[in-house]
């Protein structure tokens, strides 16, 4: 088989999917994620979008048998170059397999296809008075395969958790080109090994994921977002740790540090006086009454040192707020015109340092730098401002990656909160884990992918039965 | 090395772990589960407990280099058989591993050695104002290991989910006798594998767990159980289905059959009408305000047909309700001497179906049989009475059990709700799981434990690395 777009090549896919289902190669669209703003982008060999699990069946098989990587792509809005193909092979964009199969809102749960967006499950379940509280943000593009395969978070997972918890079965494609079902519509299952977890987070190195049960719960009545400004960082954290003290448990704890308001503070909805530098935005949710009861007592933990205390109730002011919270990545790469956002978790009590340790890693290497996150998780998402067009600025901004996976790490923490470790910290899977860690990860991926061709060179740094060639694009 | 508590085993254990930790192996304590009701039993070669994790790692290098079998055990309390030294081997138990090594109410965190007890856990989280909320019974008895090695469940898991959702790391003791650390005390982690979720419900075949860390939440301000009976299964169970049809999100949402009830009535607190056959238990929780409201509202969800509807909010009466409630099982096994009690588990619109089912196996079979368990997740505890004595009802009771998994298979269901498959059910392995599940379930087990050492004979029912010897007890 010639790679890079060959007639042979495109042939041979069609044959397999169709022709609907071979999409254009040189359409910019699969080749980069958001990860495009540190300048990071592949040229896929192919770029295909099966319509269905026969046809992923038979798209596995092939590649397998003819050893061409495949590369799984949900909507493209991951922030670890999981899904870009900087080493070429087949993208398989998920788009086309965006079936409901069973929606069962007197039960609670949904059986949907991987490309189902998640602005679309989560308004399907709030039609029926339902709610899937994973929101990782990008709904509108995101989709729920690539939630899966990155066991996504965000803001909410504070009280509700991760994808891996709503999720209580899926089918997969993995080596040798079979259909794996873990679980199913059933809520509790400890049969055997927790196969679902496994490909849960797995970042497209151990299958494909086809389709994803979930459990839903009943929709908050009501959730009402409680913003608060500080004057100083130590104010804001003390604020933040208040809020554990007294036993208050929002839905989301979120922090925004003196560099994101600083770029932001302009759009933000509403008035944000002069001397706030350091936000905290707590929703709360439940019942009226309860979302009311909640919201005197998370505004009475947060009110000492604070210079801004409001409440934000009704749909459109908190949609204003939404937009300004899923514009600020846009916002602060827009002042160098590129960034490189890293994203460590660490336990909540040194959240502080990591903060302050963001701040000095760029100052030292003369890089802006700023961070806002899921504080309530110890999730912080350490940013540094570059020009992407700048080698030098990427290189820098790569050397202070380095340092903050090295503060997180000595921190008690992990070097990836929820965006997972695609290829731009491939490297660390040799760090973050023992001998012992990497061995056993290095063998479920063989168990599963045998042939190598799932998604190589991603998460597993050290993963070698691929062999690449070299990459075409830095990194 | 010469078995069965020859003088060189002992002395080599006590070399390895000094004498205080090789207990009496004639000591029936450590020959047999909750599964005796079943008549199950084994005799261990030798019963050992560590005192740390460097005398575990000594233990379990020592039983990798002879081909010695190790027998994790918790507290004994499991359902499965899991624990139970059916062909011999060192049992290992964690009992003198109970250390607390970091406790920070602060942040709702612990880190504790599997030793611990459940209630001892239970009980210093509500010291200091927080909640652990997994209690899968018996607490006084099991210990978190056991619980964390069979991913317990129980009634708070309708809405708290089990126990896989509260732990945040562990450390165990894997093949090589190396300590594998997975996780820690950060709330979220996706840059690996998810190696803790692999461990949690492993049942012992991967490793041993010696300490977990874990998330604990505030504690809710009031508990309110909600009592209600019906005349019939069917009422009950509309009812049950109607909880999910409002939206109501109570803790837990339990069921109680009519031959249940029959064993049960007398020890019942308070009094219940004779026209009661069937019981439906929903404990609502939160703060004193939404518990008082979700208590009116599951109220008026329960009230239509039901024959009996009373609140019991204090803790005494909430007291003598659990201690009705964790007697059932000893209440049913004493109406014949014994009982065999299966956990199949299914989506909750097949709830009806199971628990005629489950009767209707118990006619044909002449088995007297009934069950309760958690509605709320479809979880069924389908149970047989027999007389353990006689080997005609055991053998009936298997039969039984057989057709209980193809009840529950045939529903869209699992053979396991919580319990685990243990010894008692290592034949559904080969059943539940399709060949490729079964392959990698299997390179998964090689790859933690290439001595086949850990627990062998359990949980996968076809692992064969390990030739057992003949059991020395009839299942």
């Amino acid at each position: 088989v010639k790679l890079s777009g060959s007639a042979s090549l495109d042939s041979d896919l069609k044959r397999l999917l169709g022709s609907g289902a071979v999409l254009s190669r040189s359409s910019e669209l699969y080749n980069h994620d958001s990860t495009e703003l540190q300048a990071l982008s592949g040229e896929p060999d192919a770029v295909v979008a099966p319509s269905d699990s026969a046809g992923l069946r038979r798209l596995i098989g092939w590649c397998e048998s003819h050893q061409i990587p495949i590369v799984p792509r949900g909507g493209g809005t991951g922030m670890a170059g999981g899904a870009v193909p900087l080493d070429g092979g087949i993208v398989c964009s998920l788009e086309r397999m965006d079936r409901v199969r069973a929606f069962d809102p007197e039960f609670w749960r949904i059986h949907v296809e991987a490309g189902v967006t998640t602005a679309r499950l989560r308004d399907l379940a709030r039609a029926s008075g339902l709610y899937f509280p994973v929101d990782p943000g990008a709904a509108e593009q995101s989709q729920i395969g690539g939630n899966t395969a990155t066991n996504a978070g965000g803001p909410h997972s504070f009280k509700y958790g991760v994808t891996r918890h709503w999720v209580t079965g899926l089918e997969a494609v993995v080596g040798g080109g079979t259909e794996l079902r873990s679980g199913g519509p059933t809520r509790k299952d400890v049969a055997g090994y927790d196969l679902t977890g496994l490909l849960v987070g797995s970042e497209g190195t151990l299958g494909v994921i086809s389709s994803v049960w979930l459990r839903l719960i009943p929709a908050p009545e009501l959730e009402i977002a409680v913003i608060a400004g500080y004057g100083g960082i130590r104010e804001g954290v003390q604020a933040i740790l208040r809020v554990y003290a007294a036993g208050a448990t929002p839905a989301t704890l979120e922090f925004f540090d003196p560099g994101c308001i600083e770029a932001t503070r302009a759009a933000f909805p509403g008035s944000m006086p002069h001397d706030v530098s350091f936000l905290v935005v707590a929703n709360v949710d439940g019942t009226e009454v309860a979302a009311r009861q909640a919201e005197t007592e998370i505004q009475e933990v947060l009110a000492p040192d604070s210079v801004l205390l409001r409440s934000v109730a009704d749909r459109g002011s908190r949609a204003q707020l939404e937009r300004w919270r899923s514009g600020i990545g846009f916002a602060v790469a827009a002042r160098r015109g590129g960034k490189v956002s890293e994203d460590i978790a660490l336990p909540v009590d040194r959240l502080e340092e990591a903060i302050l340790g963001t701040i000095r890693v760029g100052d030292e290497l003369n890089l802006p730098a700023c961070s806002w996150g899921h504080a309530g998780d110890g999730n912080v998402h350490a940013t540094f401002e570059v020009d992407r067009t700048v080698t030098a600025d990427l290189e820098l901004a790569d050397a202070g990656a380095t340092r903050l996976f090295e503060l997180a790490l000595g921190l008690g923490g992990t070097v990836s909160g929820e965006h997972g470790l695609g290829w731009v910290k491939r490297d660390q899977f040799g760090i973050r884990f023992s001998k012992d860690a990497q061995r056993l990860q290095l063998q479920i991926k063989h168990a599963f992918d045998p042939s190598g061709v799932f998604n190589p060179g991603k998460k597993l740094g050290t993963y070698t039965s691929w062999s690449p060639r070299t990459p075409r694009n830095p990194e």
